[in-house]
């Protein structure tokens, strides 16, 4: 099999700052595309993977990136789902087993089959090859797991859409949050700032319950109706039993006894992020009001490609700020400190 | 206003052994009506109510009992639900606010009124005074509270239904426990011997979860298909992502991570139970499958009638040894030692 050398951004090893370097990506299989990558959103956990964080994953140098959109420039022989020149993204995986019963549902992110989902970046594909993100100019992908990016989207603030609006837009809409619906978002970064906006496009009563009220503005301008501090305790006076849903993008340890005390009657907990340690959950808070504490992956195939049509029905791309390549390993350290309005997306035409 | 006084059985203070006693009943109100206890169900929480270990809640001398099957044996003058010689049921509550949105909606367990739930013992009811459980001869309750017990059903095996039964009927209809449905129930005592019962007649492939196989032949019996015992490693590896529903029973610390394991995607695992200490839950387990964990507590006045109904439909009452009102004591160290199948009813014409 012949391979293809392209440009990249990459962690040369754990904890080592980001830099330039060549990559190789595989030939054009008959239902693989060749995408030019345009932009690639920085996502926290690239900088837990990029930085060996997360135990076992991950292989090195290792490019991160799973926020990717860009122009497809060649298709195989047998791709029917996409044309060259169609804008398309790539989220957070690249092959599943399509077989499970979960696959065939369209739930492709909770693949059970054999070797399970094939992570875009940091993984092993089934053709036994290390996976490499979006931090590149290019990618080779099957056509299956592209999404169409819709006219009226830019492609920048489209690419974080692939992971961070999917990653709200999923449980949004699984635990129904519409008209007549009160809906927190907890925290108000990257993801928050995608749940606050779809969730106010879904027609939901939108409340943002943020550490402080330093981003009140931003909140309110992003389509919330309520912004409060959780740093005050008469925040959860106030608002006991007041929402259906909770999506919780923070993956700090909060106190979530005190966050499900918030839940209306059948209210639902949701989280997103995946703190290393357990929660610890006390029953009282669940049994006595019937709630649950639910968690949430992304999203399928079919469902992220419904998100980007909602998104581009209702004009919501990401707020972003797009960097240079180079600028990488400084953005790394500003997401850590979470001073950035919303999302770093890197120009890739700046490797 | 005048009372009426009766027999009943007290824990006279907090740890002390109950004895006999005469307690008073307040005066038949219009709407109340007065039942003739026949039989009352011993309930795990009526013994750690009568030793105190519920903190606050409590009045001694306190008559435990909320498991209570019976006649009705005079009414007030503008009853209309039941009439003299009926044969009714109460369970854990004898009054709710009736007018917040829970009470409206049939789910006075969660009411959140002025107020709220006046539990059958231990509680103040809505005049001032303690609320008296079923371990005596007569009770007088709003005829709202009272549930129609159905020919077909015995007075002994239905007492348990009003607390036991219900607390796993009320879960197992809410996640649509039925046909094309893997249901495992935690722990066979009192509680799960009825999850096994109702699910089974619900139509769902019903998996008992017990510490050890020494119930197995009763599980089966009972109605499950299969049975493991959660002290063999082995059950938590050959179990992986079955279950589309979990009730939990136990109120003992389990791990319980290695149970959201067992869970398909989008499974729920329902709480009965409340441990007095928080729960570890490792997110992972949630997120990764779109898992739910839940709480539930008891039904509603009117989910309980349908849950009556059911099990007279169904054949389905507790399967119970009757003891004598001096038996009590004893009955409360053969359960806190979980000797019992599966749950003791005393019959009151002993007090």
């Amino acid at each position: 099999m012949s391979h293809t050398t392209v440009a990249a951004y990459a962690a040369p090893a754990p904890k080592a700052p980001l830099e330039r370097t060549t990559i190789t990506r595989r030939e054009l299989g008959e239902h693989d595309i060749l995408i030019d990558i345009k932009y690639a959103g920085i996502c926290h956990s690239d900088i837990h993977s990029a930085r060996g964080e997360w135990g076992e994953g991950g292989h090195f140098p290792l490019v991160p990136g799973h926020e990717i959109a860009g122009v497809v420039s060649a298709v195989g022989s047998s791709v029917t789902r996409h044309a060259v020149g169609d804008r398309v993204g790539v989220g957070c995986f690249v092959d599943s087993c399509r077989h499970c019963e979960n696959c065939a549902a369209g739930l492709e992110q909770y693949c059970t089959g054999e070797g399970g989902l094939v992570g875009t970046y940091g993984a092993t594909g089934r053709d036994g090859e290390p996976t490499q993100g979006g931090y590149s100019t290019h990618l080779v992908v099957d056509e299956h797991y592209a999404l169409r990016i819709p006219e009226g989207l830019a492609l920048d603030e489209a690419a974080p859409l692939l992971c961070a609006g999917i990653t709200l837009y999923s449980p949004l809409a699984r635990w129904q949050a519409g008209p007549g619906k009160k809906v927190a978002v907890v925290g108000l970064g990257g993801l928050g700032h995608m749940g606050v906006k779809i969730a106010h496009a879904m027609g939901a009563e939108v409340t943002v319950l943020s550490q402080s009220l330093r981003k009140k503005d931003d909140g309110l301008r992003l389509g919330a109706d309520h912004y409060h501090a959780t740093s005050d305790p008469a925040t959860f006076e106030a608002l006991a039993g007041t929402f259906d849903l909770i999506v919780n993008t923070v993956s700090a340890d909060l106190d979530l006894n005190a966050y499900l005390g918030l839940l209306k009657t059948d209210g639902t907990l949701v989280q997103l992020g995946a703190p290393e340690q357990p929660l610890p959950i006390a029953p009282f808070a669940l049994i006595t009001q019937r709630r649950s504490f639910a968690g949430s992956m992304i999203g399928g195939i079919a469902e992220t490609q419904e998100m980007l049509d909602f998104c581009a029905a209702h004009g919501l791309g990401a707020d972003i700020e797009v960097i240079r390549a180079d600028q990488i390993n400084e953005a790394y350290e500003r997401v850590l400190a979470s001073d950035v309005r919303y999302r770093f997306v890197i120009d890739t035409a700046t490797i």
